[in-house]
Formats: structure tokens, C-alpha cells, sequence
């Protein structure tokens, strides 16, 4: 334990008197969950009671409840049945969450029934007529080595009474919501409405988004899988694009709001030379644009590797109408194909050859089993997302908050979108690794982005 | 930005009245690196301009020094020459960090030379005759895609003194050392020495143990990749186990004094029936005792799965005299083998038939290439480490912690060790997953293990 | 050594009188590469010399000449100088097979020079500017653990005298030309554009085929590899077709005139419901098509995966002007797109929900590095094409047959193509996993494909 | 189809009147499994009908009867019981072969019952009182994703008449065996007592040998898998002698009687500076010996990397007593930890110092699952067992034979072992590769290892 400010001190030679060549790099940091300025501190103490103990205000501290196992609980076991049911696109580790929770809720707490409910917000639905499927340990035992979700995945809301009024006939006391930020907004009305008929239901949320773009949370489960998969695709890429004259290897990656997944994976390979993402705009044409400078690393370094998350540069794409898919999200135009057509054409108008492959793979890179990290991870997520319905929590959610399993209210992770943010380590070292431009181009402002 | 406590309050059913079936297993709790008591909290601030935004006693907050680019360095990279040693045991990620240092020194710094020394400290040496290598963007493009240093590494401490007159001679103004706490120690020592010589000579060190036992920081590198690896040699235990009547997979892993990858490397495969590891004895004999567990279970189960740190169940191998390795570290007694033939013995006398099959992959693991997570952890620890030391930071080491990367120390981190804490939520994962009794036996008391 | 025929003769309970549930399946089968009649029988002796021995016709057998070390070559390897050029698409192995040739030449034979000509036969062309690379047993030492090629690739024939030109200009005695098959027409016409000047060029050929439709030869390096990849989308696809309500997955694989990769692939992830492969033609609509057959499946099983060879129906794509590729390749419709939009407006128009992912894998498939079994195969060839080259043989493939490494005619090679044949075994097993007709719908006749 | 012998003829610049450098390394080759002269053919023809059409006398030439589907069957399906049991260790595979067998039994012939024996021969024998599971398509569902045997295994014999008496009280007309040459000895005996009963039962063998030491079959199931396997190790072995001074790595593979898996993981990695095989003796002590031979390669090249068969350099091994293994088999000294130990001696004798790791990882090897290629070598095995066990053929197993799948007397296969032969191109192939002597010291005489 630490006793003083003083004993986290580093050593140093002397002043600084140097002008850093990085100096031009460094935007105005501020402490967010990705930057922090050099003149700030990162705190030794995270619990409360650390703070209490140094004599802190603690109740006027803003604190997460930690997700652990609590000695008094809300729901007698022997008489208590769950639910589960996983929404919304494939992630890495649905599985594990759902083996997590039959397991921890079977052997450990002993409860007498968990129930899955099929293909998502559907399987509560009479007329889609799905049917429910029982979960034991010895059901669960082994899916993990697989990826998607046994219980079957479907995108869209259903009406929260129609949801309710299911769990009330199943005599449901506890649902567990594997789901992203549509579903969550789901479950804030089942446990809403739930509530509002006076049924006892908790409605505990496990958050999911392969992009890692949910606010407050350290990182989503199954977001390290996919680095681990995408980086593959980024591998091949460079490869292609290393074995053929003006060779250019074109990676389409998920993340429709934030860049996560994209920074990550090219961190991860070390090999691409542009990371476009969705919160940095880019200027395609002219000769400060994304295509001539294409051209002219071309031109000096024979190939060169594109790393592209599907929501970046939307504002090139020409089309008009865009529409709503089944979760009700605003579709998205493909900048991959797009890009693609565009350098075709640009090199061939500057009369230079061109070798581009162009590569898709975010279906490939959703549907893998966990690797170690996400499955412990959806291990101790399930854990925790137990402790918290046994004890009675309900419209919460559990994730990591600088390392520690916590709850969070359900309406705070729905309320925002982590992004990648300009200022952060992350972005400063993807720049380092690919040697791009802070801005490629003199750019749009991005409120033309809204 | 979260601006009072209220907003982190999840929302409840209700008072929780009932007894939970695992208030047996919670132990008295405290806020520890990997534990947090159910009635605190987890701050939501985390750095200290949060802190001062809330009208805390800024000053009085310990907390520690980002480790990040600054506007203002000490060395003029024109006239800067760089050194890299690694020493110690082979871990996956070090030729990344190699990697890392070399092209943000190169590339982003215009850092003039970067040279490497061979085979840890022996390569300062000039006894040993070991050559040094120019270190290039070029030279070290894709050495990351092997596992092992291309430097090479000793065990072991030289003179101080010494080092410092080669680091002299060869006008190295940074050394970064990629080591552990031995290491680490002598770098304190190296940084020392230089200072007591007027010289300026910056000491970084990146803390290396594949244990993942160095206090005050998350995780060290390579850790993730090792449970990767490890958790294949549990399913292959876990295959052999199931193959055979009776069957036994024994598998002893890293871990001198921490069972960090035991613990881990059991979650992530989900097949571990036992972990042993050196933070919870164990009794051995007699009805209560380990061996007779096993026989019980394998009575059970038809097959089990034991997975051992190296460092667990020291005091029941009857060897005296243990002495010190080339790094100084007290020899271990091999309770792989011991405990391997301690349950043939027992199950022979039992006459009961046993297939045991034995693995100690431990050079298998340790010499794997790094895997995404940690590709990305290495890269931005080689960040950090060059920002530390062209600012003049000096007998500092780079970590993440809670999840930022910061300057620590080195003095700090050589002065404990980081272990698996029985309260934690770790190793009630552990107990839960594998379901093995809290403790083994009426077991000895911990003082013995000193 | 077996002396008599009898001795090969099995044991048998009795007669056989019973019809065979597949006999419908049995189609008149002939001994083909892949296929063997049930009367038929395996030769035992595979050797001339074995024939001999048994008093048979020597002479006028017909036998490959094996590709071994020979007492005696032809060219003095301390005056040799060899070329390597690479050719065509990417396919697991390249880096193999020059490593293993670059080793073979200059360690084993002590040729005093390698030289390796760039991006394909553009390479030994002045006006593309490409530069040459000396090749040492250093420099390609480990190339095997990256795809692609070292050399770079490219399509397409270039003047044979121009490249003669060259290899007279450079010295170069031997020439290894690694490439598909219409890099085999090209390396003939080298090989007598450099006769007819009286010139002692040899010029051997490592046929590359990642479609594996080299006639005459067991296997084409990298096929393994393509498989064990292929294998991997294929369960992608089979979890995203479990993992919606309605799932299809549909994975187009390389195969332009040979369904081997589909074939094997759907065999090696036992997955696949439906095999389509250029060989055999398919009815599209009606009530015997493809699309009224993947519906009702879909009512029986809920999910169904789709391979199918790019190569595969091409006579249901409207589009009428195809034009050839930069090697004079007919160029292909996008078979698969086409089917998944025929799939999604056949379910719509039947009212039936469809939730379709489609996969086109190639260039992720065609870039990975060999697997151990290609490794192995590429360096036996290399060795192989070695032992032709320095003995003299020119206009000469090896490969092997039946087991053997052999050196073929290069003429013989690009005759012709393998396919696969329906009354195979390989066909056979495919039909029996799928569980798909042996013809789906009153099929075009094969003559309206040619 | 070839017509001529003279079509074969491969063009040649001219005679070959240089003396090859390599003539010293080919020994006087003839005609095996693995090796041709270079003066002999590789015969075109390899169906008996293909013979038969050139006029040769068909009758005398002996030849394999293939492993196909039957238009006329013995056995009728609806009151067929199939029994499987699997002996012997492990080895990759064993899931899909008994997949292969119960889907291929049930959905192709319907076969009304399909029956597994638990724990080997164990399995008939009531006094283990192991149980039998009934094996449905359903069961065997994705059991090929897990190494090991679900039905598991045990070594050693029973008695045949128990077990006939097993097989005729459950009424189990065809057994099939996956085993190796001990557990094929024993199914010779099961079939033999059946027929004395006069009972019908067809006993079918799927050879299992994960060394690939069965002759007569170009290669046994799971052994690719192991080289696969083998070569990691291989790779880690490697990193580790590159990583510090003086650095050996020393690994053990398989491979009691015959070499092929260290000589095809040799070849796989590219990294093996020894490969030490039964077949080849080696001088251990003296100035030729191994001991200094390892020591000059170290001061030259730094590091060494030696791979060692479980069978190799016996007789050096000092121990007199070796008694049996449960399945009879002679018990092989730990040829592994004694050449670790002499190597260290020998170093410290010598004042050199060494770093070396051994790696013996002979069950991590044999218990992965299957990869590409031997899942469909396991599928394609396990169709012809049942071709040859529904046609009523006994006593019998399938096996590849120069690529063709075919049934081959149960006798041929257990009268003798493959083994790699010195003659052979494999064998040049590891010497090329390692550059090792053909003999290393003057070694003993070969009839000193019988």
C-alpha cells in the first residue's frame, strides 16, 4: 500500500529542454478513458474505501458497485427460474456467457430451471413459434468450442408486453439479456414493464458489441477474438500486396461508429499503412486526398496495406437512401467496394498498374470460438452477472471498469457510443505504426459527420 | 462525465433477506488488486484532474505519471544513441518490444543509433566476447512473427560497474532493459553506478515475467499468449484424461511463486478438476489430503484433470538442499514428477488402475510468438518506455495500470511480488469452475511456506 | 515382396446376395485417377523393375522416370548459374519451393549462382524495369513462414526470345519457372525458342495448381494447405447458418474448371450440405432445381451450408460477354454472388424469411503460408526439380505419381486438366456426407458447358 | 491415356558426364515403398484392367482388391449390429473414423444398431464392467472437433473366445477395429474363434499407427496430424537454441521402430541440424561420435537443434532391463533424458558452457484433433471399412495403396514393419536438410539392434 504521493515519483536526469519532434502530434489531451495529459496523474487508489481511508468525502464520490457474491440474496434458488437469450449480430463468446451462467446458476447457486429462449427478442413470441430449450450443465458442456450461440440470434425489438407476458407464464423470475445496445434498450422496457405489473423479474444485461464501442467499459467480450481474427486478414493482406507489382491490400473490417477493431488489428499486425475509421474524416480527391497520397506511397514503397471499418468515410458515398436494417440501425453504405472502385479508377486515370484485393471478412471474423482472454472474460462476466440478478438488481449490466467487474445501470451504457478519440494513446500509436497523416487532407468538419 | 455518485446506483428488486448458497466460500474481502468487498465501490474517477475537478486535496492523492509523448524531452535525438538488452527467461514478446523500441526511437524520434547487446548482461561484458548489433527499421521488420529474442539472453547479474563502462565507452545515452525483477534489480544498480559517475544515462526498464507477479501493474506481457498456450496443453490433458479408464492429465505450468497462469489458464479451458498453486497449501496424505481427493473424484468422474503451478505444494518434497540458480532465484523441487508419482504410488496401493500422462510444456509455451493482445500491449509498452527515456526519466519502468500506461518506479516494483489473493474474485473463478474445496486438507499453516 | 497373387487375396464370410442400398448411387465406374471398379484390382508393383522381375514386357511399359540424384549430370555446378521465376496466382508453398531449390543448388550441387527474376515472366523483360535478386541459402532462410512469394508474381506471357534474350545476356544455364499451366506453354516456348538458338538452357517446371487440375499428378503443392483453410470459412459458414432462424451459408472456393477444393474442403469440415462443382451441372429453377431443393431442406434442418466452386454453373449467369483475364483465361461469372441473390429473391417470392451470409474467401485461402504437409512436398519437389536441372532435362515438370516423385514431359501437363470424376470415390463420399442427389434437377447436358 | 512408353520420355540437353557432387550420399537404391534407382521407371499403368488392355498376363499379377461400394452386399442392413472399439494409444483421428463408420452405416446402408465397445478389447470382457453406448448419427455429431476416442481406449489383449462370446450374446455381426499391429494380431483371433463357432461375423480392421510404421499402406491416419503437431515443437525447440548462448534444443517424437514422424517433422520445420532415427546407428562417444560432433556444430553455428526418434540409439542406453508394456510391446529406455544427460556431461567436461531445453511432447502431439488431410483420409477410410465389413469381407483391413484406397489381408499388415529406408529420397531428403552425415562415427553393426 502505498502511503504518499510522493513515493510514486519517477527519477528523471534533469529538465526538460528539448523540443519533442513528436510535439506536433500531441493534441490538447484530456483525461478520457483512452488519454490523459502529461501533466496529469493516474490515481494509485480505486476503491472507495482507499478513499475513505485517506480521509476522502466517500460519499460524494461517484462509484460502480463491484459485481461480486453477496451473502444475503434476493431470490431463493430452489424456487427460482432463469432465462436467457442472446440478441443481435454473432460475437465471440456467446457461448461461453451462456455456459457461464447454466453452470454458475446450476451448481453453485443451485437454481432450478434455466431456460433458452431461441433466436433472440423472437423466441418470446408465440406466432414465430420457436420452441424453448431446457439448459444443464451437462447441456452447456464443451459449446464454447464453438463459435456463434446455440440458443440462435435474431435482430429487432418485440413488443415489451408480448416479452413480458411470456415470462410471466414461464414464471421467469430472473432474464438474462445477451444482447448489444438495441436489446439493451429492450430490456430496460421488459424490466420497465415487468415492474409496472408488479412481477418480481430482474433483467440483467451481459453487453455485447464486437466493436467495443460501449461507453463506461473497459473492453466487450469477443472484441479481443476478433482482433486475434482480423489480424489473419490483415496478414493475407499484406501478403497479396507484397507478392504483386503496385500491390494493394484493401481490409474492410467491422465498426460502424468507432474504430476499435480496426486501430487494434493494425497495432496487432504492424502492417498497414492507413487506418481510416469512422470518427477521423478523410478527404478522397485532390492532390491532398486519400487517392493521390495512395499513389505516391505507392510509388515509394511498391505496396500498401488499407485497413477500413465499415463506418468510415460514409460522407463519400453517393447514394442517397439509406434505410433502417431489422435492428432498426441506419444502414450502411459499402465504403470497402467503394474505395476499391475508386483507386481502380485513379490509378488507371494517372495510367499507373494497380494489383488491389480487396477483402470482406467480418463474417468470418464474428463466428470463431473465444480465444483464452474472452473466455475468461465471459467467464467471470457470467459470474458476475449471476451474483448480481441472485441479489436482485434489475435493468443493470455487468462489465470491467478499470480492471474490476462492476454493475451499471442499463440506461447508462445505452446513452452514448465510445468512440476512438483523436487525442488518445491509441490513435497516437496507430499513427506511429502506419506513418499516415494526422488528417488526411484538408477534411470535412465533422459536424458535416452528424 | 459522471456528476454525482447517484447515477451509478443500480437499480434492485428489493432487500435481500436470503442466505446465498456461496456465502461459505466469500472470505473476509478487502480491496486488493484483484478483490473488492461487496459493500464498497469502484471509483469512477481515475485520474487526478478528475479528482481536483471535484474539489479534492489534489496534492495529497498519490497517483502515478502517464507514461506519454511530452512536448518538452532531454536528449536531442540527432545525438542520441539508444542500448537494448533482454535478460532472463525466454517470453513471448520480446523481439515486439525490440521491435517497438527500434522503429519509435528510428522513425518516430529520429533517434541517430540504436544498438542491441547479446545474451543479457553478459553482452556488456567484455570477457564473454559477445558482438553487438545495429538496430534498424529494417533490421527488425517481422521479427515479431517469432517467438524467443534475436538478441539473445543470460541469466544472471554482471558488475555494475562494468556496465556502465561499456555504456561509456559506446556513448549509450538510453539503455532499456527488458527484464525481470533480477534484472530489474541490476538496472537499479547500472542507473546508480552511471549517476554516482556524473554520467546521463537514462535506465528503462519494461518488466518482463511470464508469471505476471510484478506488483502495482495489470498484467505483464506475454501473460496472455502464455495462457493461450497453456490452455492447450490443459485440453490435451483433459483429452488424454477422457481417452482412458480412470485417466489422469497432470500438467505443471509457470509459476515460481504466483499461480497466476494456473488459475487463468483453468478458466479459460473450463477442464481443470484441480489448481494447485504456491498461494494455497495443500495437505497430501491422509483422508483429507490431496491424493485421496483424487481418488475420490476419479471414483466420481471417471477422470481428472490436475494443473499444477511450479511453485505450488514446495514444502511437501522432501529434497533439502535447494540452492540458487545462474539468476540467483532459490531452485525449485520439480512437484510435477513428485506429485505424478506420489498418486501412482497411492493409487497402486489403493489398488485401484491409473492412467496418468504427464505434461511440463513450460519451454513450449514460453517460446511462442506473441498473439494479438499482447503484439498490441508490447508495441505500446516500447511507446511508453522511448517517451519515458528520451524525457530523461531514469530507474523507471512502464506498466499498465487500471488499465493506463504509466511510469513507475523501478524501485517499487522490485520490492514485492504480486500473488493470487484467496479473497479475490480470481481464485473464487477458480473454485467455482473447477469445484475443488476451498482448502485441501487440514493444511499447514502459511508461516511454513516462508 | 509378395510373390503371388493369392497372397493379396481378403477373406470373405460369403457370397454376396444381398442388393446394396447404394447401388442406385454406383455409377459405371472405370479405373480412373480416382476411381476403381469393384472387379477390378490394385497393381501390387509399381517399379519397371519389379515388372521385370515377374517376366513382364519391360520395353514397352509405359513408365515415368523417377526424379532422383543422379551419379552423373550434366552441367558443372562450379560454371552453373540458375534463375528462378515465379508465375501466375499466389498458392501456399512458393516460399518453399525457392528456399528448397536455392538450398539444394547451392549447398548440396555448389552452383555458384541463383538468381531470382521478379513478378513473373514481366521480369526478365528490360522495359518493366524489374530488378533482379541474388538468391543465398541466408536470404531465403525462414521465407517459409510467410505466403506469397519473394519474387513477386504476375500474370500473363511475355516474348519468349525476349526472355531468352535475357537468360543468354545473364548466364543462365537453368531455369525454374514455377507456375501454373499457362506458365507451362510459356516455359515450352523458352525452352525451344533457346534450342533453336543452340543454346544449353535447361528449363524445369514446378507446376502450381491451387484447384489441384494438373492431370497425371497426385497432388499440386499447396492443395493441402487451400483445404485445411477452406475448411475453416466452411465452419464459419456452418456457425452462422446454425446461429439464425433460416441460416444459410454460402461459400464460393477456387475451382474454375475442377472441384477439387470444394469436394475436399466439404469432406474435410463434414458441414457442407450442397457441393457444387464445374463438373457437374445443376437445373437452377422448377421444382427439381437447386432453389426449390435448398428450401425444402431448409424446412427439414433449419440451416443449410452451400459450397460452391467458382467455376460451378456457369451457364445459369445471363451475362453474356466474358472476355479473357491478363494470363488468357476466360474470365468467370460471380457465380456466387448470382446464386445468393437467386436464393434471397426465390425465398422472398416464397414468403419464407432467409438469413443468408455469404463468404468469398480466395485471396485469404491462396496467401497463408504452407501447412507441414505442403512444406514437405514443396521441398521434395524442389530437390526433384534440382536433380532434372543439373542432369539435364529440360522442358520437364516433376510431380509426383502415384506416391513417386517422377519427371513428367511438360507437354504432357498442360494437355489437359484434371477433374473430378463422377463415378470417383472422391464424388462418391461427397454425395454421401451432403446427403445431396447425385444430380440435382434434369441437368443441362455436359456437352452445353463446353 | 498413354499410349506408348515413349510418350513418358522427358527431353534432355544432352548426356550427363559429370560426376554429381551427391553421388557419394546415394547409396545403391532399389525399388521400395520410399526409394527408386535412377535407372528404373515409375510403371503408368496401376489397375489391373489398364494391364489386362496392353495384353499382360492379368491372372499372374498381384493386385489389391479395391475398397468400394458393392452393387451386392452379404449382410442385410435392417438386421445388421455394427460394434466399434477402439484399442491402443492415441492418435489423431479416432473420432472421425468413428463418426465416419456410424453415419456411413446408418444414413447410407441403414444398419438398425451401431454399438461401441468402451476402453478397448476391455471393453467385451464383463469383469471391467464397462458399459456400451449406443452410436447414433446424432451422437457421433462433431466428435471429430476433439482428439482423443469417446469410446476410449486401453492396451493389451483379451481373450478372443470372451470376446466372441460377447460379440454373439449382443448379436453383433460386423466388428471393426481401430487399432494398431498388437490390436490387429488380436482381431485375426476374433475372427478366427468366430469362424470356428461358425458364426458370421466380418471383423474389419482400420489400421492405427500414429508412427506410420504399417507397411504395405502409404500412410496411416493421425500421422500428418503429428507432424503438423511435431513441427511446433520443432519451432519451439529452435527459438529456444537461438535465444541464448551455446543453445541446444533436444525434442523426442515418436517413433519406436521407425523414424518417419522425426524425419517428416525435420523436413516440415527446416530447422533440424540432427535427426537421429532406430534405423540409422550412431557413434555416441570418440572423436566421430555424436557427442563431438554436436559440440564443433555448436562453436560453428551457434546453436543446434536435434530431433530424436523414441527408438533411436537403444543400445546406448546402459540399463539392462526392459521388460513389457501392457501390450506387449519390449519397454524402450528414455533415450531423450540420457542424451540430455550426456550432452551435459560432455559440455561441462569439455569447459563449454550449454543452454539446453528438452522437449518431450509425445501426448501433447498424439491428442489433438485431426487436421484437413486426415479427416479426410479418417471419413474416406471409415467408408471403405464399411464397403468391405457390408460385403461380408473378415479379417481384413482398408488402407491407401500408391493413393487407392483398397482391402488388404489383416496377416499382410502384422508380419512386418515399415521402416525408413537409408536408400530412400526421404532419407537423402533429412540429410540434405540437416546436413548431417549418412552415419555419424563408425557406428555398430546393424545386427547389433535386433
Amino acid at each position: 500500500m502505498i502511503s504518499s504521493a510522493h513515493e510514486l515519483v519517477v527519477d528523471t536526469l534533469g529538465p526538460c529542454r528539448v523540443d519533442s519532434p513528436l510535439s506536433a502530434r500531441i493534441a490538447a489531451r484530456s483525461a478520457s478513458p483512452h488519454a490523459v495529459s502529461e501533466d496529469d496523474r493516474v490515481l494509485y487508489d480505486l476503491a472507495l474505501s482507499h478513499a475513505a481511508a485517506r480521509g476522502l468525502p466517500a460519499a460524494e464520490l461517484p462509484g460502480f458497485e463491484p459485481s461480486v457474491a453477496r451473502r444475503k440474496i434476493y431470490f431463493d434458488p430452489a424456487k427460482t427460474r432463469a432465462g436467457i437469450v442472446t440478441c443481435g449480430g454473432l460475437c465471440p463468446g456467446l457461448n461461453n456467457v451462456i455456459r457461464g451462467l447454466v453452470q454458475q446458476l446450476t451448481n453453485q447457486y443451485g437454481v432450478h430451471s434455466v431456460i433458452g429462449f431461441r433466436n433472440g427478442y423472437q423466441g418470446f413470441i408465440a406466432s414465430y413459434g420457436h420452441s424453448v430449450v431446457e439448459l444443464t450443465p451437462e447441456l452447456v458442456q464443451g459449446i464454447e468450442d464453438r463459435g456463434g450461440t446455440i440458443l440462435g440470434t435474431s435482430r429487432g425489438q418485440q413488443d415489451p408486453e408480448e416479452v413480458v407476458d411470456c415470462l410471466e407464464r414461464m414464471n421467469v423470475n430472473i432474464l438474462f439479456v445477451i444482447g448489444g445496445d438495441g436489446s439493451m434498450r429492450g430490456a430496460i422496457k421488459i424490466a420497465q414493464a415487468a415492474r409496472e405489473r408488479g412481477l418480481k423479474i430482474a433483467v440483467i444485461g451481459v453487453p455485447k458489441t464486437i466493436d467495443n464501442d460501449i461507453p463506461l467499459i473497459d473492453h466487450s467480450f469477443g472484441f479481443q477474438t476478433a482482433i486475434d481474427e482480423a489480424a489473419r486478414f490483415l496478414q493475407a493482406a499484406h501478403t497479396e500486396a507484397l507478392s504483386a507489382p503496385n500491390g494493394v491490400g484493401l481490409v474492410k473490417l467491422m465498426g460502424r461508429e468507432a474504430g476499435f477493431i480496426a486501430c487494434y488489428a493494425a497495432l496487432a499486425s504492424g502492417d498497414a499503412d492507413y487506418v481510416l475509421i469512422p470518427e477521423v474524416p478523410f478527404q478522397l480527391d485532390g492532390d491532398d486526398g486519400f487517392l493521390a497520397h495512395v499513389r505516391r506511397r505507392i510509388a515509394e514503397r511498391g505496396r500498401v496495406v488499407i485497413v477500413l471499418a465499415e463506418g468510415a468515410g460514409q460522407e463519400h458515398v453517393p447514394e442517397p437512401s439509406r434505410g433502417l436494417d431489422a435492428s432498426g440501425n441506419l444502414k450502411f453504405h459499402d465504403i470497402g467496394t467503394f474505395i476499391k472502385e475508386r483507386l481502380i479508377a485513379d490509378f488507371a486515370a494517372a495510367g499507373v498498374p494497380l494489383n488491389i484485393r480487396y477483402f470482406d471478412p467480418s463474417y468470418a471474423i464474428r463466428s470463431v470460438p473465444a480465444n483464452s482472454f474472452d473466455s475468461v472474460h465471459c467467464l467471470r462476466l457470467a459470474h458476475g452477472a449471476v451474483h448480481a440478478g441472485m441479489s436482485g438488481r434489475t435493468a443493470t449490466v455487468v462489465g470491467r471498469y478499470h480492471g474490476r467487474l462492476v454493475n451499471v445501470p442499463m440506461s447508462l451504457i445505452v446513452s452514448d457510443r465510445k468512440k476512438v478519440d483523436q487525442g488518445s494513446d491509441l490513435w497516437q500509436s496507430v499513427l506511429e505504426v502506419t506513418d499516415q497523416p494526422s488528417r488526411i487532407g484538408r477534411c470535412l468538419p465533422e459536424a458535416a459527420l452528424a
